[in-house]
C-alpha cells in the first residue's frame, strides 16, 4: 500500500520550508517504522492537494529530497522512500533536546503490579496443554456458530449488531438465559434482576465494585481464583482467605464481620469440590444472621459427571442476599467474552449503571448471536457434546493418574474439567512446571491460587478442557518423569 | 418449549414429600413468569431419572398435583401446569416471612447516581431524529461488514474467535491501526504504545483510571462531553471546568496544578470549533512548563469539511505527554465497541494490566473482523461514503437553519457530524426537547453538557448522523416552529 496524503501535513506557522517539514516527517516515520526503504509516496498531484499548496511547490520540494537521497525519482512511477535512508539517518544530527514527561512519577503502577502472572499465551504452542480455560476447536460447533452469526449479520437484525445500546442488554439474550440456563440451576429471575457482562471475570469486578466500600473486609476462599484475587486486591478491601477442606467452603470458619463471601460452591475453584445442600444452607443462614451477602461464581456447572449438580445458592436464597455470576466462556468458548449477573434488582440497576460507564455494553452482534446459539438447540448439543468427551477425558486422566502414581489432591470431586493434585514431600509445583515446558507439557503450579503463595508449592492443577484424549497419557507419563527427577 | 427436568431439583434433606417440593417450586416458577397455565412438563421418566428417584414416586407426586389443581393431565400427551394455576395461587398461604437482605443499606448508589439521564434509547421511533452517535443504516456497508465477519468465520482465523487473548489485543488490528489510521492523523506509534478498548468510553475511562489519583485536578472543556463527566464525577476527581470559546479551549486559561487537561481539539464536543495549531502548540508547552498531561479524545476526525484535518495534539507532541483516544464508533459503527488509546508504554502497560483485571479483552471476532474491514479498503470506502452523505446534509441543514432563522451558536465550525445552536432570549432548551418529543423530532438541549447545567439551557445539539437529508427540512420546520411558540 503506498503511503498515503494524509501521512504528511503542513505547519504553515512554523516558518520552515515544505522540504525540510517533509524531510523530518520522512525521518520521524522512517525511524519509527512506518514508512519503509522502496515505499512509494504519494503523487505530487494528490499530496499538494491535501496540503492546499501548489502542485510546483511540492514537486520542487520532491526534487530537493532526491537531491539529498532520502527519496528517489522513477519516471512517470512516481517517488519512493530512497533505499540508501538508512544511511542518511545515521547521518543526521541528533533531534533536540525536548524534556520526556516523567511517567514513572505520573503512574503508581497499581495495576501492573496486581497482575496476574500464571498465564501462557502461547498454550497452543504445548503437545500436552493441561491448561484451564481455553477453547478446545474440536469441541467447539464452528459451523453452528457461523450460522447464527449469519443470522444476526442479516439485514433484519442488522441493527442489533451496528447500534449503541447505551445501558441495556439485548432482551432476546437475556430472555433466553433467564427462561433456558438459569432454571437449570433452580433459578428463577427477571430482566432487571439480570445484567450482562464481558465475562466472568468482568462480572466479578462489577459486582466488586458494587459490593465492597473501601475497607470493607471479605472471605474468600484458600485456594481460590487468581483472577478474583487480582480484582480484591486491586479493589484495597480487607481479603480474609478460609480455608476450603473436602466439601468446600466451611461456613463456620468465616470470621465475623464481613460484607461479603465470594465462592465457588458447584466446583471449588481450584479443588473441584462440591460444597453440600447441608453447607449451602448453613452458609445462607449465616449470611442471615451476620449480614453478609454472598457472591456465588456458577463457572462450569454444566460439567458434572457423577450426579445431577446441586441446586444453586441462588435457587434456594429466600433472603435475596445471593449475587449470582454465570459465564458462558466454557460452556460456549472464551472468546465470546459473555457472562451474567444475577441479583437484587437494585444491585443490578447499580452495577448496570457502572458497566455502562465503563464499557457502555458487550457488543451487540456477540449478544444477539449467542441468543440465537441457545434458541437453536445449539449450546445444548455442544454442552451434551462437551460433556461427553470430558467424560472420557477424565476417564483416561484418572486410569493414567493410577498407573503414572500421581497423588490425587481432591480424589472425591467429580465435576470440573480440571484436576487438583498434590506433589511427593518437597517438590516445588512451581519448578515442576518450569521443567515440563521445555518438555512441551504444560501444568498449572498452585501458588498463585493461595493467598500465601508459598502454601501452592506442593499442589498444581491439570485442566483436560484442551489436550485431547489421545494425549493425555503421554503427557502424564512427562510429568510423572519430571516428578521422579525432582523427588 | 417444554419445561425441562432440571428446572426441578430435589432436597433430600428436607424431609418433605416430593409433590410437596414439587408443589413449592411450580408456584415459586410460576409466580415468577418462568412457567406459565398450560406449559407441559418434563415427562415421569425423564423427571425421575434427573431427580433420582423412581419413576413410580414421580407418578404418585403428579397424581397428587392432579387432584389438587396444579397440573392437568392428557392421557397419553403427559402432565401441564394446570389452567387455573392462577386461582391456585391466590388460594396459597403467603410464604414465611424471610427478612430480605437490606440492599438499600448495603449499596451507596453511587454509580446509578452519576448516571447519565441525557439518552433515548428508543430514538429510531423519531421520525426526525436529530440524535448524535447513533448508526445510520443507510450509510453502513452493511454487506462489507458481514464479508468481513464470515472471513474471520472461516476455519483458518476461528482460533481467533475463540481464544482467550488474556490481556493482549489481536496483532493484526493493532497493525492496521498502526500503519493505516494513526499516520492520517501524524502520530506514528509502534505496539507497545497502543492498546484496543471497547469504544471511546472504555478508553477514557481506563485512561482516568490510570491517570488520576484520587483528589487529583484535571482540567475538563465547558462544555463537554457527557460521557467524560459521567467518569470524572465517579472517580472523585476535582474537576475544573474551563470555558471554551470559538477556538476551542483556551491554554492560558488552564488553572495550575492539575494533573491532566481533557481535550477534544479536533472537533470541540459539543461545538465542534477546531483547535487552530498554535493553540496546540501552546497547549503543549504549557503542559511541559506546568507538568501536566494531555487527553487528547479525537473522536469523528474523519468527518472535517472545510479543509484537511490539523494534525492531532499527539502528532506534535514530542514530550510524550499526549495521552491520544480514538474510535471506531463513528466511521464504522457504534455496535463495533472498538477504540484504542495511544501513549507512552508505560502508561500503556498500566492500562493494559487494568482492562486485563476488568474485562480481559475485546471479543477477537470484533477485532479480527475490523481489522479486514480495514485492509480490504472497506474502512475508507465507507469514511469517504460518510463524508460524502454528511457534507450534503450539512448543506441541507444549513440552508434549513438559515431559511427557518435558527441561530447557529458556533458558525464557524466546519468538522464533525452536529451543530450547536443557540435558543432566543429566555427560550429553555430542555423545554424545547420535551415538546418536540411529542412532535416526532428527537434533539440535545444543553444542559447536560455543562459543568453547571443550568448554563446549558439556552444551547442544544443537532446531529444529522441518524437523520437523512430528506427529512431534514421538515424536522427543522418543527423546530423552529415550537421555538416560536415557546418564545
Amino acid at each position: 500500500m503506498p503511503i498515503p496524503p494524509d501521512a504528511f501535513f503542513l505547519d504553515h506557522a512554523a516558518g520552515l520550508p515544505l522540504q525540510v517539514q517533509l524531510r523530518r516527517q520522512i525521518i520521524a516515520s522512517v525511524t519509527a517504522g512506518r514508512f519503509r526503504a522502496g515505499e512509494k509516496l504519494p503523487s505530487t498531484r494528490a499530496l499538494a492537494g491535501h496540503l492546499g499548496v501548489a502542485r510546483v511547490t511540492v514537486a520542487q520540494a520532491f526534487a530537493e529530497l532526491v537531491s539529498t537521497d532520502y527519496l528517489t525519482s522513477r519516471d512517470r512511477s512516481g517517488h519512493f522512500i530512497s533505499d540508501s535512508i538508512e544511511r542518511r539517518l545515521e547521518a543526521e544530527p541528533p533531534a533536540s533536546d525536548t524534556p520526556r514527561f516523567d511517567w514513572g512519577r505520573q503512574l503508581e503502577g497499581r495495576f501492573a503490579r496486581a497482575q496476574r502472572t500464571d498465564r501462557e499465551r502461547d498454550w497452543r504452542g504445548f503437545a500436552y496443554p493441561f491448561v484451564y480455560g481455553q477453547a478446545d476447536p474440536a469441541l467447539v460447533d464452528h459451523a453452528a456458530w457461523r450460522d447464527c452469526a449469519m443470522r444476526t449479520l442479516g439485514r433484519r437484525e442488522f441493527d442489533s449488531v451496528t447500534g449503541d445500546l447505551y445501558d441495556a442488554d439485548d432482551s432476546e439474550l437475556v430472555d433466553h438465559i433467564a427462561r433456558q440456563i438459569l432454571p437449570r440451576r433452580g433459578i428463577s429471575a427477571g430482566p432487571d434482576e439480570i445484567l450482562l457482562t464481558m465475562g466472568a471475570q468482568n462480572a466479578l469486578w462489577l459486582v466488586t465494585q458494587v459490593l465492597l466500600r473501601p475497607g470493607a473486609s471479605c472471605a474468600v476462599e484458600d485456594p481460590s481464583y487468581p483472577g478474583q484475587r487480582e480484582i480484591l486486591l486491586a479493589s484495597r478491601a480487607r481479603i480474609l482467605p478460609v480455608p476450603v477442606d473436602m466439601r468446600g467452603l466451611p461456613p463456620d470458619a468465616i470470621p465475623p464481620g464481613v460484607s461479603a463471601v465470594f465462592t465457588t460452591a458447584s466446583h471449588q475453584c481450584p479443588t473441584n469440590s462440591t460444597m453440600p445442600l447441608s453447607r449451602r444452607k448453613e452458609l445462607l443462614a449465616r449470611a442471615q444472621t451476620q449480614g453478609f451477602a454472598v457472591v456465588e461464581d456458577d463457572y462450569e456447572f454444566e460439567m458434572s459427571f457423577a450426579r445431577a449438580p446441586s441446586p444453586a445458592l441462588k435457587a434456594i436464597d429466600r433472603a435475596g442476599a445471593v449475587i449470582y455470576i454465570g459465564s458462558f466462556s466454557k460452556s460456549v468458548f472464551p472468546g465470546v467474552r459473555l457472562g451474567y449477573v444475577v441479583g437484587d434488582p437494585r444491585f443490578i440497576a447499580e452495577a448496570r449503571a457502572l458497566r455502562g460507564m465503563v464499557l457502555r455494553h458487550p457488543p451487540g452482534h456477540m449478544q444477539r448471536t449467542l441468543a440465537h446459539f441457545l434458541s437453536l438447540g445449539h449450546y445444548d448439543a455442544q454442552a451434551n457434546r462437551m460433556r461427553r468427551a470430558y467424560a472420557r477425558r477424565r476417564e483416561v486422566m484418572l486410569a493414567a493418574i493410577a498407573r503414572e502414581g500421581l497423588q490425587l489432591a481432591s480424589p472425591e470431586a467429580t465435576g470440573g474439567s480440571s484436576f487438583w493434585l498434590a506433589t511427593p514431600q518437597g517438590v516445588d509445583s512451581g519448578e515442576l512446571a518450569a521443567r515440563l515446558k521445555s518438555r512441551e507439557v504444560l501444568i498449572e503450579p498452585g501458588a498463585p491460587f493461595f493467598a500465601v503463595p508459598a502454601l501452592g508449592r506442593g499442589f498444581f492443577r491439570l485442566a483436560y478442557s484442551s489436550i485431547s484424549a489421545e494425549r493425555i497419557p503421554e503427557g502424564i507419563r512427562r510429568i510423572a518423569l519430571a516428578l521422579e527427577e525432582l523427588a
